[in-house]
């Protein structure tokens, strides 16, 4: 269970005393605010602060544009026409607050997008719980066998069994192994910064993270996409949710243009072109790499 | 004036309407927000929205540390902790949005604080207002014959009347220069992209900028400080007096530590403790420099 | 002239020095090493240092991949592979520092690139010199009536004449007055940060840029395109064929999946699909504003 | 041993192959680059590449600072006023790229510098090495009594044995279950980026890190400070040996201003007048805290 007694009472009284403000308010948003999304076995993710909304991307866009720009579109056109041409300031004028509990592989991940504020539990002044993630038996992949970076089929019988029981055993005697290193009955105990280093990738550290909305739909692009690593994407898909309710107009431009879109190099436009006038165009009289026109045909495909 | 009557009832409209929210909210911002502080003859400085007050500087340090904080001190001394050892990522979770007008030589200098969100005013898209910061008498301040960076004594009489004489008519012919290009009166008109490039840096510009609170007190140590030029040091002295109010344990330290501190280095520390050991150290004795030397003396004898 | 004599020497004697290095090291770099290439009428760009070659990006990723990377593909191969997904940490491993003579108003748009390292000529500090830009016959544009932020038709005649007039006058009594305000001959003499406020922003100023080759392409790929602004557009090309001699597989892939390439929406990915069956489809059956269609048009017109 | 025959062969032929460059050329790192500078038990630092030297700082500072400065000051001179005076950006003009390899939980806390170029070895792609840290003896440190995120006594005898028969068994038993997991030998496999998992954070990684020299003096500031965890000083006391031979004014600068030097806050100051005026302060009569007391005379003894 991700969440404590403790911590839902905690989470209800932070609910509980709303307060007036004059800010910009977004009531998909008041809706999230402190209540814990569970992911995986013991991760979730929940908002903890939100500034902005729609409302605040148009707002700063039109003090760019000046007063030209106030009959020409509504909210929604302008939103789309921003995302559209990759004006990525007025998004950033958006920024969300998240507390975070996730794997220690997953926030290895994570931290490579680096526009970000982030403060992490320390385990070099307190000491992790005995929570570690263990795969749902569908999440139990095996390495993929045409792409090095992808899993395969789901793990099956025998093997299954064996892999969950090496990660459980393991995760438990490594921190049996970590409170017998720091315990201070009848020894010194090791240093808390040195006995974190026995523990496995797979144990839960947590984080607030601090992102503005455009630095965000990057994350959420390349980490909601069907190519990120499983363990990453559902805090990722969670985070999508959130954030369709924050901004609605913002995220339905963002999954037209980003998450739904495709970017086709000139080679592409140009075998599509010759395509679209009824040439049959193949690998070898497209010019590009059969890697290249292998994910090119798959973007022709890729409702059907 | 730098408000129209047309602005102020904007902004008396955006505080007519509270609205309930359950994020964090400090008082000393709600009375700031939208209201137009004035600054120079034309500009202004006014809050468009905030994220996070001191205790949220407390609490994301408290997820950093764990429960073993929890009863150690209270947040005014976990802040002045954090803010002495230079624990800047607290800090970054508060977050604030201003809307500043100000001339286009202020915005040069303040564009160069890279990690901040800018949303400007396009003079390629828009036309600007003839507005022109022209200095008040005390504010025209000759060269420093010490310090090629920095002012000496204000000019007067005549040199004075020059001055302004030029200022004005230079900033008057100008816009009507810019108006005379742009008119589509009789001819095709110049492009607004083109025109701007004939306007004096003295001409108001305006933008969105957003920050996290870290680096909001790192411009604010360089612009608030005594060195700074005077007309974007009055756009940070009118930030400091709201961010005192926005997080108050917060600024208190920063003004403490930061603006009121300062930074000796190796050799100066080793003449102070000769000093305190009642050695008469000169700067031929200190090691130092004469600039470092008469440095130092200030800051030794700088609240006489 | 943007160069002048002794400016010119001084590249002579950097050029005359050759020295050893166990660096990676771009021939076709090294001939443009600290040579000055002319744009607008005083302006230059020129290469002052730069940092690794197409092999460190290969490099890089291979250290990323490890050893599994090493017979897969080749160098040009794998470059393009990086930049069709986006993979963009390879190409931070290249770095270059450029020394750029540019007027003000460039200089406005282009600081708007954050990441970067900036080192511009202080007008506090120092005086400017007598150089504005004046544009070329061919570069005086009107404003275009269908894009609030374009030109138009270049303007003609007496129209032309009296813009090219204004320009010059405002300039050359611009710089009177400047040194009229700054002369200390009889009198006190304007501070330098005061003086610089009345100079318009066609005024030529100068900076080291330092930029890793990630934020150079994403700086080229919006200020090379076809709708950026003439004026910053020759800069931008200029630098795009010093990036063509240094990186040649990595400016070849930018080439084709950035500058060539165009990213589609979802819906228009969806329109393509349908176009590809032999259905007609119309802006009305699309799906699309009338502003998307048309661009969404021209994509898949547009080497024609 | 950090470095295998085949790496040493490598680095050995990396440096037999000098080329001729034009660019700015320090002796002091051309000695050191490639070669690795062994840390920890498995770990190491090598110079990849570099740019610029301490000439290149003054050269950025004299484009900002124009003609005036050229008489007023020698280079070390320059370089001493710029840090002083914390003018960054000049030092921002140097960059250096760096090979390390080092623990995981290592690699946590330097990523934490946000503002750097780095490309890691890909657990998800590759398959990670049976390298794992184990400390010498004499780093074998208690938890610190006085301060939670610290170190104490060395441990010693039985339980220094325990601890080191914990940390070998449990890495040898998790790289055999890593293995035996990703194995295709009479099994699927389970993916790599799965299998990674259950690794602890002592196993050695590695990246490719590039940094300008400015951040590098921050990261260095807080990474080779008395209070930083040891295993990640003695990289950064490594780089510091590198820098000071690369930038050899910039580093004593650095080490006078920022290593050796203190930052006072204003009641510090005040304190220290007054003792210098030969009042006899106590922490009582100080307004400080007693940490910050403590701190207090620790500054002002710390050189006895």
């Amino acid at each position: 269970m991700p969440i404590t007694p403790e911590q839902q009472d905690e989470i209800d009284q932070q609910r509980a005393n709303p307060r007036q403000t004059l800010r910009a308010v977004s009531e998909g948003m008041e809706a999230h605010l402190y209540t814990a999304h569970q992911v995986l076995d013991h991760g979730f993710v929940r908002v903890i602060d939100y500034m902005g909304d729609d409302s605040a991307i148009v707002q700063a866009a039109r003090v760019s544009y000046g007063a030209g720009t106030k009959h020409v579109q509504n909210d929604e056109g302008l939103i789309r026409y921003l995302m559209r041409h990759w004006h990525s300031t007025p998004f950033e004028m958006c920024e969300i607050k998240l507390h975070v509990k996730l794997p220690v592989f997953v926030a290895r991940q994570w931290i490579r997008h680096r526009t970000a504020n982030v403060n992490e539990y320390s385990a070099r002044y307190s000491i992790l719980d005995r929570e570690f993630y263990i795969p749902q038996p569908d999440a139990l992949a095996a390495q993929s066998t045409v792409n090095n970076q992808g899993r395969g089929a789901v793990l099956e019988g025998e093997e299954a069994e064996r892999v969950l029981e090496i990660l459980k055993s393991d995760a438990g005697r490594a921190y049996d192994h970590y409170e017998a290193m720091l315990s201070q009955d009848g020894q010194q105990g090791l240093a808390r910064e040195l006995a974190r280093m026995n523990l496995p990738a797979n144990i839960y550290t947590q984080w607030y993270w601090k992102v503005d909305l455009h630095n965000l739909f990057h994350f959420l692009r390349l980490r909601a996409d069907a190519h990120a690593q499983y363990e990453i994407r559902v805090y990722a898909e969670e985070i999508c949710k959130v954030v369709a309710d924050w901004v609605p107009f913002a995220y339905a431009a963002f999954e037209d243009y980003r998450m739904g879109g495709a970017t086709l190099s000139g080679r592409a436009l140009d075998c599509l072109r010759r395509m679209l006038k009824g040439e049959d165009v193949t690998q070898e009289s497209s010019g590009m790499s059969k890697g290249e026109w292998r994910e090119f045909e798959a973007v022709l495909r890729s409702a059907d």
